[in-house]
């Protein structure tokens, strides 16, 4: 659990969530300056921190990211991007760095000013936790992990250690998001840290490639959220500096782990969730079929209430098919159920209800959609849908 | 209430539903032959009766919908076709029609075949009514109207007079539906009866153009259903055949009217709903743009919790909108609940908390989005989502 080499982490309680004492600011700090890739939102209705983080993707080098739950900065408008500016600037201060070198990110409610005296003292405290030999220990990246949490209800954090002929380097990651989640980032932010050394190209492409099977083959409820931010940072502190085909692509497949492994987390820590639905999609025309089948299952409400109940009705299934947007004959569709088939060729087949039933009452159900009409697939992590998500949003704001 | 001259209508319970006694299988018919028109659902996956009904539809006339709920016969191949097919001939048969001119449509799970000797029975039940001057009654109209129902919680009829110099006509219709309700047809049923004389032609144009702006405007979980029909039926018994602009305008004018009236009824007998959400979208640069921004509000999990609980979470629809993939400047957007502006220019305004939630807390609740990028306008109906819509749908096939 331990952060990459010249990784440092912490949060603290500033007082802009309502919660009480759970932490709510936090850095992720470098001792070296790093490269970094970044995804963001792609909803047109962006946060400042976003709009902010996004205008420094260009330079490709950062040293900090400095985080806060409890209000996303989002709807805020000038005064909103300064909060943003004033962050960077008060964490560049307390961190002794250059302003342009610090990245920022925001989750909480929309349409709400951030306290910027608590957030100032906030930073202070962080920077005074990180420069001290003392006051920082292995408790302190916890807090950092807690105080990006929002509905979460544990924390997310993933790594993977690698050992080369050179030597040994790690990546490490921790993300947040309960709600608001939906492909192409959701109320979501992700921290990825390692110290290979890495051009900011190959991360760009790495990045995309690990987020898209991961972080955007993911749905809570289908609402793309304002402030979704994946950042990935490399310091080079191992001392090893990946170029060769080789080496990059045994990072590529660690770090699709890495984040699939969070997707899966945030999956099942969904609002109101019981289980995680590991759905695959298979025999589509097209890449791009799949993922708009898969999507649509994924967050058609009938589907997830009928599997909260451990209702194998899997006619609710071919009718999200149906409504896809996808030209596809229904007659060729196989669905299973955890490897029971419940609809071959497009229609009922007789299947053990209680089997059916028994599978969609685990903690992790896989749900097999043969399309039958081509060669490409996909896979999409989802969960059901509690009468707890209803309660949870609600009264979220008020 | 009262059917317009020369129709009849009736209901039983076939035992094809699981409820007790509650009708399930009903015929409306008409003296006379019919010129009608038809809208059906736009997904890939179509039940059996949409697919006869709608390959009947080029000939344009009719004399009988034979109906039933419990069974959407959706997903039954072959044989569900066949069952369809056999629906219209038991009609036909005890009736003294073509079966050429019987409709069909079904409603209920998919995936599951019709007990056809029940339905038979109950076929041969309705017709003995029907054609019965004694067994028919007021009360027949009315159990015809429960026998479509599946989950709705009353009945949906709306009715309009029309008195011109030649004489009078009516237009009375019925809908059900409540859940899988969604654009372009949803699990809804609707049966439109005039004894105006019109052309089919004519009837498909103003079908058309009512249907857009109601049912089509109307979402109450996104999820588009296979069996989604609305049928229109015209036998001309007033003795008015209409033909003149002006005439045709007028009962354009009451059909959009009884259409959307059914459209508000379905949105408040929402599964679960416990208020109907009234929203305007403004100022879009096209039609299509509005009515992807208000689909796109209108079926946000995280907007319809807030609205169950009566909080006034603006934020949520300012990120669906920009979710909705138009292209759109968001700092021009102006949000107001019932005339309450929340959010002006993107941004937060002051406004009364407590005002903005005795609004929300509302049977109906009109909302009023205004884009400021175009001149065009949407209305469309939606409801909210509580944890009775999960609790309905979490155990409604077994």
């Amino acid at each position: 659990m331990q952060l990459p080499q010249g990784f440092l982490a912490a949060g603290v309680h500033a007082g802009i969530s309502k919660k009480k004492n759970k932490p709510d600011c936090a850095i992720f700090y470098s001792e070296k300056i790093c490269n970094w890739a970044g995804v963001f939102t792609t909803n047109r209705v962006q946060a400042a921190p976003v709009v902010l983080s996004q205008s420094r993707l260009r330079r490709g080098i950062a040293q900090a990211i400095v985080v806060n739950s409890g209000c996303a900065n989002a709807c805020t408008g000038k005064k909103g991007y300064l909060d943003a500016q004033t962050m960077c600037e008060a964490t560049a201060k307390n961190l002794s760095l250059k302003t342009d070198n610090v990245l920022v990110a925001s989750t909480g409610v929309i349409g709400k000013f951030l306290p910027m005296n608590k957030v100032k003292a906030g930073i202070r405290q962080l920077a005074s936790i990180i420069l001290s030999p003392k006051g920082y220990n292995s408790q302190s990246t916890l807090s950092a992990v807690h105080a990006i949490m929002t509905t979460d209800t544990v924390s997310k954090i993933s790594c993977k250690q690698f050992k080369t002929k050179g030597g040994s380097y790690s990546i490490w990651a921790c993300a947040k998001g309960a709600g608001m989640i939906h492909p192409n980032m959701a109320t979501m932010l992700s921290f990825i840290l390692t110290d290979a050394g890495l051009s900011t190209m190959s991360m760009k492409k790495m990045l995309k490639v690990a987020a898209d099977r991961s972080f955007n083959s993911l749905s809570i409820d289908g609402d793309t959220s304002t402030n979704d931010s994946v950042f990935f940072l490399s310091n080079g502190v191992s001392g090893l500096f990946l170029k060769a085909r080789q080496e990059l692509e045994k990072l590529q497949e660690g770090l699709n782990r890495v984040c699939e492994d969070l997707a899966k987390q945030i999956a099942l820590d969904g609002e109101g969730a019981t289980k995680r639905v590991e759905l695959l999609v298979k025999g589509a025309r097209a890449k791009s079929e799949a993922k708009k089948v898969a999507e649509t299952i994924a967050t058609s409400p009938l589907i997830k209430t009928a599997l909260f109940g451990g209702d194998p009705n899997w006619g609710r299934i071919m009718a999200a098919i149906g409504r896809a947007g996808v030209d596809l004959n229904p007659s060729k569709i196989d669905i299973s159920f955890d490897g029971l088939c419940v609809a071959k060729k497009g229609c009922a087949v007789r299947f053990s209800e209680k089997k059916a039933q028994a599978i969609l009452n685990k903690k992790i159900v896989p749900l097999v959609i043969n399309l039958n009409q081509g060669q490409f697939s996909t896979r999409y992590f989802s969960c059901d849908f509690s009468p707890d998500y209803v309660k949870i949003n609600s009264d979220y704001r008020t």
